[in-house]
């Protein structure tokens, strides 16, 4: 079995992949479009589709409407971000810490209360771990998980440096088809896509399908539509009474809607 | 007049801000909370807000519901991405091309059409122009807009890279204080935030209020709540029917919800 993970080996999805498909093999794609063509392909894919302080990553959704693919399980993962540097140094020495923007926003307490650290943006997080590894100097750090440091035989100078311990990032595992996965746990999470005629009131005549089947919406987020701009994809994930309310409320949106797309029906994840 | 910006001079930022407060002095600023602490202090902001491919700037969101702002203007930046390289460089020379990832993701059919060409995921895309700038290597090249290639000096390899054309970038012009810009041009769109309780049917009794008033919602979106994971807090923009709608809705919305923003009331943006 292989899963496929968008960025480098060592990664909060690498992590991800490791407890939503445990043994699998893991195949790192440059771009989130190259983990769908992996899905496509055959294999199965861990995502991350929202972080509880960054937000949502809109390409995800896009992905999940535009490909023949659905979501299976959820994960919450706990993110810790540590200053990360290469074997020999320590925090006294350290000048420069690299990481991804949002990693750096996150940790900005650290930074005040260590003003000889100058945050530099980078692109990813682990990717800072290699490259830092690779310049091999002391001075410099980066931030990212203890598996990236792991991975990268780097060594932790400081940890838990994140400002707020509520960050938590939730992964999707998605796979070919538009089927539903029989078997195992009751699902009793419903995540959908539709869209509604841009007038007013008809975004919340959708929503009353969900009301009235008792169902507690989630989460709820407008895209726009691509190549329309400013015409709105809507989505949404709703905790269910039961599962038979999904097929229920699909075909309820189904007589509301424009379009319709169920993105999956599966059991919510339980934030440890 | 300041107005501060976050990233790079030379960004799409800089050139929304040049729009949006023409003559001002640019203060660039290296977190999105700096910007605000910039407005905090006198200065005028003009920050993203969403882009029609890449989704929503979630940092910004939170920032404009805990800090004392409001927003008095938006603006839609059409984004064009472009190879961009040293003087004396071409298009044959080039072998990397650095930039943001998600510029990179939006520029798939050049890369695809010039393999070449390997995509280099970087932090930001006027910051690739000075990093290739101050390399002075011809092989490597930038994704940018035209006003970073001016900015610092590069040339224009390859113009209008970009896969979509229908690609356009929200800003929004933002200033201390909680009160309303008067004069001008009558308002027509409203930005608000507000908090329901957790249970079936709370979200559609809220958005009942813009109905109830013919507002047409043009963006939803769910934030989750700070140090609470998975509480959410909503964000949502109207057109309206009057301007005199605004003190209605602000005032039902406070009959239903536990918490509830005005962020702005402003004039929509035309797009060009």
């Amino acid at each position: 079995m292989k899963v496929a993970i968008q960025g480098e080996l060592g990664s909060f999805s690498h992590e991800a992949a490791m407890q939503m498909a445990p043994g699998a093999e893991i195949v790192p794609c440059p771009f989130s479009v190259d983990v769908f063509d992996q899905v496509a392909a055959g294999a199965i894919a861990v995502i991350p589709i929202e972080n509880s302080l960054a937000g949502s990553v809109a390409e995800h959704f896009d992905l999940l409407f535009a490909r023949e693919v659905r979501i299976d399980a959820e994960f919450l993962l706990r993110i810790r971000h540590n200053l990360i540097g290469i074997r020999g140094s320590n925090l006294k020495m350290v000048r420069r810490a690299y990481s991804h923007p949002v990693a750096l926003a996150q940790c900005r307490h650290f930074f005040a209360s260590h003003p000889g650290i100058l945050p530099q943006p980078a692109y990813d997080t682990a990717g800072s771990v290699k490259q830092i590894i690779e310049a091999g100097d002391p001075s410099s750090a980066a931030i990212a998980s203890a598996e990236a440091a792991a991975f990268y035989g780097a060594e932790i100078l400081a940890a838990g440096i994140e400002d707020n311990a509520a960050n938590f990032t939730r992964f999707l595992r998605i796979r070919a088809g538009s089927g539903r996965t029989a078997g195992g746990v009751p699902p009793d999470k419903l995540s959908v896509a539709f869209s509604v005629e841009n007038r007013p009131g008809t975004l919340v005549s959708a929503l009353e399908v969900f009301r009235d089947r008792g169902a507690n919406l989630s989460k709820i987020e407008s895209r726009p539509v691509h190549g329309q701009p400013w015409d709105y994809l809507f989505y949404a994930d709703c905790r269910l009474s039961s599962p038979e309310d999904a097929d229920s409320i699909v075909a309820g949106l189904s007589g509301q809607c424009l379009a319709v797309k169920e993105l999956g029906l599966y059991r919510a994840a339980v934030s440890r």
